[in-house]
């Protein structure tokens, strides 16, 4: 079983090292040759709590590296996957792909490409890069996957890697997933970043989980039938899973690189205004922030 | 003509100063003794552009050594406005109180005192304090002046100080002037905290400025009466004139003091939290800053 991850960014390392830990062969597909250089020379490091791990991985920089047939995962940033998918899609070479993305932006990428077979995961992992070749494993969360085309042949091999530490789940409604994930983003990064909190600050300051709380009632005016299965309550086993972790969206923010706002709120709010005036306000705010950042 | 300005905070200095220039004898109450040593012996300096000019004031910081019958510009934050009020009506001394304060908590303050003369003053000027006797005018704006209750006779002696740099204008409703200006603050003082941004900053950031138009249309639901004599270019022209400025609720927050988000903006909101939802969340995201740094 050959997988390539495309993007070692907090989130890839994560994935792979466990890939690699149960013995499935592991390559990075990475922007920078010397990311590939230090993935290949020193493998994937990943710490938890006190204990390092390390596992042999292989990478490149270079696509036409790649192993035929293998199934990729795509971990890079949403902005980047359209052009990716082109090359793949060029190249030939790939059995399966995969979408570990935020957000629903990529669900029509995924059902409108030419490759065949094609796959959403949604990770509640807290990850965080400390560097080229070195992931902390923050918080254990779940791997959920749902095929979107073709058979579930290629990713249900992954479950090889599923243990207590790193569940996989799989699930029926890739949209439904999506969804439950984006929802749940929704009411977490935006104030996260806002207020410049880590997860788990959702819990203990009143008035932010008081607007975390807000958040969920506008999001039940558009997604009744996701929030049936979506309980507050859940939301919250998030907060508190991550409570250490800074969102993805504020890691963005203190990074200086642009938030990614329309692939985790605005493509919620789209048509909904009227009915999620916070989470809207919320929309610009960040977008001022973003603007202020710009000049700065 | 005595006036007692009670908190030489920047916009007590700022006022003080411009009496002080046009004659009237100032003396300032301060919290610390230290504060009116300073001022007493050096006097009170105002700097603008390149230009310093400094003042002889009195000063003292025990109430019981204050002129008699004097006009009183209470300049002190809202919450400390009842106790001082308190302790005014049991000296029995004073001639005439002003409220400069933000917002309308000290509206019926105001008249439901035994002080028989009061009056109600609203200042879009911008100031900064630089030391205990020392504070920059950044922005000239206007003193607006209406009476609560009693004669003119008081409040109109300090049109001796209208000048172009400080002029002055007497209304005749004071809970409309009141209003205005709250609406003003409503507009300016919330998004400039939560965002980090100088108030020109909300003619020039794009997202920032939406959403000042936002708060502007709640504010209309509520009060449509006032707003019909505040168009919204009135309170871009505010930004404009204080562009280099910090709101005071900015500079409470950077000076890790507590922000005045009942005064400000829960007065305004009262009852129309259905309508007003932007104001809302930005009300309890601020209260979920002040309750971070008090954390920190």
């Amino acid at each position: 079983m050959e997988v390539v991850i495309a993007g070692a960014g907090a989130m890839g390392l994560l994935i792979g090292s466990y890939l690699a830990e149960s013995g499935i062969s592991v390559s990075f597909l990475t922007r920078r040759e010397g990311q590939a250089i230090a993935l290949r020379d020193h493998g994937v490091t990943r710490v938890q709590n006190d204990l390092e791990s390390t596992f042999r991985v292989h990478a490149f920089s270079d696509l036409l590296l790649a192993p035929k047939n293998a199934l990729w995962i795509l971990a890079v940033k949403s902005k980047d996957l359209s052009d990716l998918v082109k090359q793949l899609e060029k190249s030939k070479s790939l059995g399966h792909l995969m979408f570990i993305q935020n957000g629903l932006r990529h669900y029509d990428l995924g059902r409108s490409t030419s490759i065949p077979s094609v796959s959403v995961a949604s990770l509640t992992h807290g990850a965080g890069k400390i560097d080229d070749r070195t992931v902390s494993h923050n918080g254990v969360g779940m791997m959920s996957i749902a095929e979107l085309k073709g058979s579930q042949r290629y990713s249900s091999q992954l479950s090889k890697a599923n243990s207590p530490s790193f569940p996989i789940l799989y699930q029926q409604d890739a949209l439904q997933m999506l969804l439950k994930k984006a929802l749940i983003n929704c009411c977490i990064n935006p104030l996260t970043t806002i207020l410049e909190l880590k997860n788990g600050d959702l819990l203990t300051n009143g008035p932010a989980h008081q607007l975390m709380e807000v958040i969920y009632d506008e999001l039940a005016t558009g997604y009744p039938e996701v929030l049936k299965t979506l309980p507050f309550s859940e939301v919250e086993v998030v907060c508190r899973k991550t409570a250490d972790n800074r969102s993805s969206m504020l890691t963005d923010r203190y990074n200086g690189v642009p938030m990614e706002i329309d692939t985790i709120i605005s493509a919620i709010v789209e048509g909904y205004e009227e009915t999620m005036p916070t989470l809207k306000a919320f929309e610009t705010l960040l977008k001022a922030i973003d603007e202020r950042e710009d000049d700065a």
